[in-house]
């Protein structure tokens, strides 16, 4: 069955483009400055969000840089969106206005493939709409993402926030949340397991939350001694700095599963050994090429190399509920949107702990 | 509980060691000659083998090069083992002279390690004994293969032969056969099923037959298009020649499984994407470090990349029987034991179709 679904721009002809204020990266490697877009009108279908935090992602800088050979300039990025609902279509009828929502890195899919009728969204093969930089016909032809002062979002793509928490905290879990749940989900990771998270970033942090409230057993494994007291203060139970020979090898076959956050390239070899027989090892990082590593560490104990990417809508609410009852949130810093270009300097050179989330009431209207 | 086991030499002090003729290389990279070595006395819990026949497996090939530096020469390769029970031991009740039997790469493990007590003995971690270039308190403190016209095994490591199958073609499904079953039962490829074997050689060939036997719709992917006819014949259902780029283009997304039989290494880049989302790749060739990947091929769909080293005794002779049941055999072609460098020279550069089998009665007692 396809889920009947208004794809972005497609419900009744717009009436009124909505002036927005944002801010936009206009070439690649530029700094980031003011940028006035447009929202589509609100649709049948549609949320009209104003949006109070969005979280500053690894991605975002990604598309400043233009890593990836993608990005169409001008990028309005940013994909941690919170916000409260300022208006509503009127088939949308669970929704109010005035009521915490949050958008994550998807704003549109095809809603027909495998993946849309298994609600996994994220891995929708026949027209996944990111939400920035994918082509749309809403105005300006291409989406404009959270660092802005609303959106327009089909309803199918807003999540709820609950209410217990803080809403600028809860504003990475829209990405660093959910990419870290869904594979620690999807491998069944809960009680009496010994799992390792293998960087402490946004992600990593976030991850080592959840994992811990799944009931695991929890492993740091960071580069730098430095990030110890962090990670058990975070609900780690072990820290391993991977420079370390001597604990690496006495950590050697001791992990069921390791959720790699590492989003830079990166050789397998130090950890693959960290896990025992018939072993996980979960890439969320989005790093393009593997240097090469010893294939020998995976067939010998028959261990797995995988990867996950974000997390379908049904199972993003489910994370959002988890985090609530369980009073997940990021630790995070706010900063206002003028300070985009040096926050990505801090986050570039590790110097973010552990996520920013910008305040965009900073931003005028 | 810890099986009771005689590792290979801990039964009661030897009597008398057995004479016994057998082909060795006696440096890297050199021809191989006569050899005469010694078999233990047959222990309580011992088998003594008549050789009949022995498989030719690139692992062979690597010894002779020293590919991965672990020879300890002269080294006596073979462990595609076919023969009949020559003596027992006191201990061995379920076994009677004169039966035919199978003894593949593995004469020994720990019996008490994770791996031992699932049964999983190729993963044994605290004492895995190879058929050759193993450290053995037995004669000449090495273990030595089956280019030879004896061996002593103990009971746990020696395998039935169903009467049903050609006791030649029978001998590499000791290794071949095992290395291809294991990862297929593992992930559960049966009815239903689109699978993919990539490379079609000594194992690539008998994969076909199993994984046609469980039920599984199979794709060859292969070099070269003079390998289709074959194929076809084998039991696939449809060949994919990997540099034909539309072909495979239009096969993509469309496997479940890929068991990727390529023996040297590969980048994965051309095949990942033939696997639909959650599709596994699977390797059993042994090559060591992988070229540079994109790890996208694999987060995208949440694709797995994992391997498999060989299978269990339970397993091996499950496989024995599954082939008994469904008349599988290997393709191969009788050799004299003194063609053995020529063997070599033909398996390297790809003139075997499919799998060399040594008639042992061509050596001298």
């Amino acid at each position: 069955m396809t889920k009947e679904r208004s794809t972005i721009g497609s419900q009744s002809p717009p009436n009124r483009n909505l002036p927005t204020s944002a801010y936009a990266v206009f070439e690649a490697g530029g700094d980031m400055g003011p940028f006035a877009i447009e929202r589509r009108p609100t649709g049948q279908r549609d949320v009209l969000i104003d949006i109070d935090f969005c979280g500053v992602c690894h991605t975002d800088y990604h598309y400043v840089m233009n890593s990836w050979g993608n990005a169409i300039y001008p990028v309005v990025p940013g994909h941690e969106i919170v916000g409260r609902v300022r208006a509503i279509g009127a088939a949308v009828t669970d929704l109010a206005v005035g009521q915490t929502v949050g958008v994550g890195c998807l704003v549109g899919s095809c809603g027909h493939c495998g993946a849309c009728l298994d609600g996994e969204e994220s891995y929708c093969t026949d027209g996944l709409v990111l939400t920035y930089n994918s082509p749309t016909i809403d105005p300006g032809g291409i989406t404009y993402g959270g660092f802005s002062r609303r959106i327009t979002v089909d309803r199918d793509f807003v999540l709820t926030l609950p209410a217990t928490l803080d809403m600028a905290a809860a504003a990475p879990l829209l990405c660093a949340g959910i990419t870290t749940y869904s594979p620690l989900r999807h491998w069944n990771i809960g009680p009496g397991m010994h799992i390792g998270i293998i960087g402490l970033g946004g992600l990593g942090h976030v991850a080592v939350k959840i994992a811990r409230a799944l009931g695991a057993d929890v492993t740091v494994i960071t580069t730098t001694d430095r990030k110890r007291q962090d990670a058990e203060r975070l609900g780690a139970k072990h820290c391993l700095v991977s420079s370390d020979q001597a604990a690496m090898s006495a950590a050697a076959a001791s992990l069921d599963f390791l959720l790699n956050t590492v989003p830079v390239p990166h050789c397998f070899d130090p950890y693959l050994p960290l896990l025992k027989r018939d072993g996980v090892m979960c890439l969320v990082g989005a790093f393009g090429q593997t240097p090469s590593f010893d294939t020998n560490n995976i067939n010998m104990q028959r261990r797995t190399v995988t990867g996950s990417f974000i997390g379908g809508l049904r199972e993003t609410q489910e994370m959002l509920d988890f985090c609530g009852a369980h009073g997940i949130v990021a630790d995070i810093e706010l900063i206002p949107m003028q300070d985009i270009n040096l926050a990505f300097n801090r986050l570039i050179t590790g110097q973010v702990g552990y996520r920013l989330v910008i305040d965009m009431s900073s931003l005028a209207e």
